[in-house]
């Protein structure tokens, strides 16, 4: 590898700040740059240890100067932007602000891949709910990750933050409609408090994917009619529902165990 | 029921608006006051539904006089304090307001109940992450949750919110050390990640008490152990680490699974 580029920026004005700023607070703004912001090291680390190569890395002075393992870090991509702590900050909008922070290529909307175990996220809302439950997905198991238009864009800041570095694990689509779910070719399965079956109970199809809905309105109607089966999971509690990353988390388990004990 | 008292305010010195303020914004002001703040309609509808009485109510001009559904629900409390939107905003402190808010007495320091399944919480300190697992306790069966000292605390506004509910279900303990949990008089179960028993190949003691860590450093040393076991959940995804939530979610489940097919 040549040795990488390091400029060092002081004007908050600085055209490659103005964008990166507008990536970083900008939920959607990936889209139109075709790159993903990783605030903080460990989004970084994360996505090189999947041997994913950063565009380029935005620095703290103090970081590069007196961090030696901050510096090396930084040193990876072929651009290193070296700024003072408060355009670093107005870059961020981070209240606690991490120091480093990298932009990786991303291609767009890549296809859906067939017969591969998968999530699908019908208009889920928080982003923190959608980047808990990317971190489920491939923790246990799951390779894709499929959001319907109206989703949380999963390559947000927020999303990315919340995912801490899932996103490098897994093949994620986005803008999804209903049909575009043929291609997956698997039985899709939902959870809902009305459905008949019980998770613990129902035989539960391998591979398959599984369908998790709007923080209060569930999966959409049309979404449901897809699906081969849906379930509840038991909950002797009563009136009370589980958070939808919780519900998530507890399918993907319970899928995953069915596969190991067979 | 005697009529409730309806009082008007608008003056955002008044010091029973003040002393709402410092609830609703300092995460341990429950704690000085005795009173919990219920921000949102949701909040309150589960207070109620529990058979808990709320000692009273803010809400603004508009949701009184123009929503009966919400006027009937402010004069559930024996005293009503109505706000123009502005002041009920600058108490409440939420990016999109709610227009209605309660107090709620609360006791303090409660004893821990013995040989009640349990969960134990050490020195979390994400408010969403400790209100979802409030949630996922209650609804799984779990009554009761203690809180060791370092937790967030339970009783704050963004806990409540977080566990839509939960607290009202639940018998919960905050401040504790670690010998406090020997009145438990239950095996204690953690998880971690070095742990060389599986959940799901490990037999589960039934009742017994979950243990659940702080986010990056997991469950201390000191309290580990105390336990009886520690299991780890099945992560075929390798390096990624499940979201604390999400784990509980899983422990609590398999524990249920249990004691439902035995």
């Amino acid at each position: 590898m040549s040795s990488p580029q390091v400029l060092r920026i002081d004007s908050s004005a600085n055209p490659t700040l103005k964008r990166l700023r507008e990536l970083a607070r900008e939920s959607t703004a990936y889209r139109e740059q075709g790159q993903l912001w990783l605030d903080g090291d460990h989004l970084l680390r994360a996505a090189l240890a999947r041997g994913l190569q950063p565009t380029q890395v935005l620095v703290t002075e103090e970081a590069m100067h007196q961090r030696p393992e901050w510096r090396e870090l930084a040193l990876q991509a072929p651009r290193v932007l070296v700024v003072p702590a408060k355009l670093f900050e107005s870059v961020s909008g981070l209240p606690s602000s991490t120091q480093i922070g990298a932009t990786l290529a991303w291609a767009g909307r890549a296809p859906v891949l067939t017969d591969v175990p998968s999530v699908v996220l019908d208009r889920l809302q928080d982003a923190g709910n959608v980047g808990t439950i990317l971190r489920s997905a491939v923790a246990l198991g799951v390779r894709q990750v499929l959001a319907l238009k109206g989703c949380a864009a999963l390559g947000s800041p927020k999303v990315l933050r919340a995912g801490m570095g899932a996103h490098f694990g897994l093949h994620w689509v986005e803008g999804l409609a209903e049909a575009d779910l043929d291609a997956l070719r698997l039985p899709l399965l939902a959870t809902s408090s009305h459905a008949e079956h019980e998770l613990h109970r129902i035989a539960l199809p391998q591979p398959c994917a599984w369908v998790f809905g709007h923080e209060g309105q569930g999966v959409s109607e049309a979404l449901l009619a897809r699906c081969q089966a849906t379930v509840r999971i038991p909950q002797p509690g009563g009136e009370e529902s589980l958070n939808v990353a919780a519900a998530a988390a507890i399918c993907l388990y319970e899928s995953l165990r069915r596969q190991l004990i067979s």
